[in-house]
């Protein structure tokens, strides 16, 4: 038995989502699984750095799984690509340290989330875009983004009601930049609870219409109350850009 | 009435390509038409550079048309990309002398046809790139688009197989460009022939992978024989880039 690190890019336009569940089909850990299941010949679980929900997309998801083969690292590489759909591909794949656990080994996440702002998006990337009418003011966004940083209990942020984990997270950086009519947003931290970076995105857009004011953010951080945050932006805005280990 | 010249991007994917036609469905001059006839509340014909062919993308189709309208060019610009399908953008849209006819004016054209060589595609990008698994030798297919070049009779290089109109063309460039796994074709002419930007580039391809000498291209100006030319490729991997006028 050997263990591989690899490095994933999908369009999760069509998927359910990294993880397999139950009765809920087309997952993108399934798709790969089951390429893993052909090639060694018998069950292979493949572990994420994290789950993806539906509909987002990742560039630099990490992945790792045990199997036992004769084929080379480049040789899986190439197995995995050849039979995987299309909206999924493998971009590097290596041996790693037996122990290695994409999800249990990630140190920190940096996610983008992409707003297409007074235009209809780019027919080529509109995918990944998160197209609306109004354009926000980007400096009152930045004001909110530095109300962020740092580590607090993230579940106002979050779709938890409550968590026996702990729901203290801390973000190390966000950045707000334009780029034509796009607005990038990118969140590097610790790790984020279920629909925490949509929602962060979300009550930061409202902060740019100035449909709220900067000062809701240590509201939210005192009562942890939900629905003082802005709305769950939808997935097809969110790409996991990477993912670090030490 | 006032003529009103746009600038046009499209993913060609689903359609069967720009122009409407008897009785095939979704051509993008037909969901280009009916945004226009709603507005306008009467026909409107459009004339775009030139057809695109099913499955052929654009980042810069120039269309023509007139109508009357009490509607600013901003204002028509934002009602045909609030009701024009996601896959289909206008860029850019202003009036143009009474005239002015986008097929009638155009002096010259580019397009790019994207081979992507020994990788699988990006998944962002695989709708608009041709996949192979060889790697071609790039300045063979150098030599090749260097012999390409001029006035020269191109029914050889086309679906023809014989025309009451001149196939003479001119070709001002050709350039080959090498970005990561990407072989980025593109052809600057004054016109091109029925599928002949894909079969040129087809004829490029097979002179890269060793399958054609160079010397082909000579002999197909001088016999005209479309069998001694290569594959017409795949429409996925073709952009109308731009459109030139005087």
């Amino acid at each position: 038995m050997k263990t591989y690190a690899m490095t994933l890019q999908y369009e999760g336009t069509k998927y359910n989502g990294w993880q397999r569940q139950g009765n809920t089909p087309n997952t993108i850990q399934e798709k790969v699984e089951a390429v893993l299941c052909r090639m060694a010949g018998s069950p292979v679980e493949a572990h994420a750095s994290g789950r993806t929900d539906a509909g987002v997309h990742a560039k630099g998801q990490r992945v790792s799984f045990r199997c036992q083969t004769f084929l080379s690292s480049t040789e899986i590489r190439n197995y995995l690509n050849h039979y995987l759909p299309q909206d999924i591909r493998v971009i590097s794949l290596k041996e790693a340290p037996e122990r290695f656990h994409a999800r249990l080994w990630a140190k920190s996440k940096t996610y983008e989330y992409v707003i297409c702002a007074g235009e209809k998006p780019d027919v080529f990337s509109r995918r990944t875009q998160y197209a609306i009418e109004e354009i926000p003011d980007v400096t009152l966004m930045r004001e909110g983004a530095n109300q962020l940083l740092g580590t607090h209990d993230f579940l106002g942020f979050s779709a938890l009601r409550k968590s026996k984990k702990s729901t203290v997270r801390t973000i190390h950086n966000i950045s707000v930049e334009i780029e034509g009519s796009l607005i990038i947003l990118r969140f590097s931290g610790s790790g984020f609870l279920y629909h925490m970076v949509r929602i962060l995105a979300g009550t930061l857009l409202e902060i740019g219409l100035g449909k709220k004011p900067v000062s809701v953010i240590s509201d939210i951080f005192k009562t942890n109350r939900r629905e003082l945050a802005g709305a769950t932006l939808p997935a097809e805005g969110l790409t996991l850009l990477e993912v670090f280990y030490e």
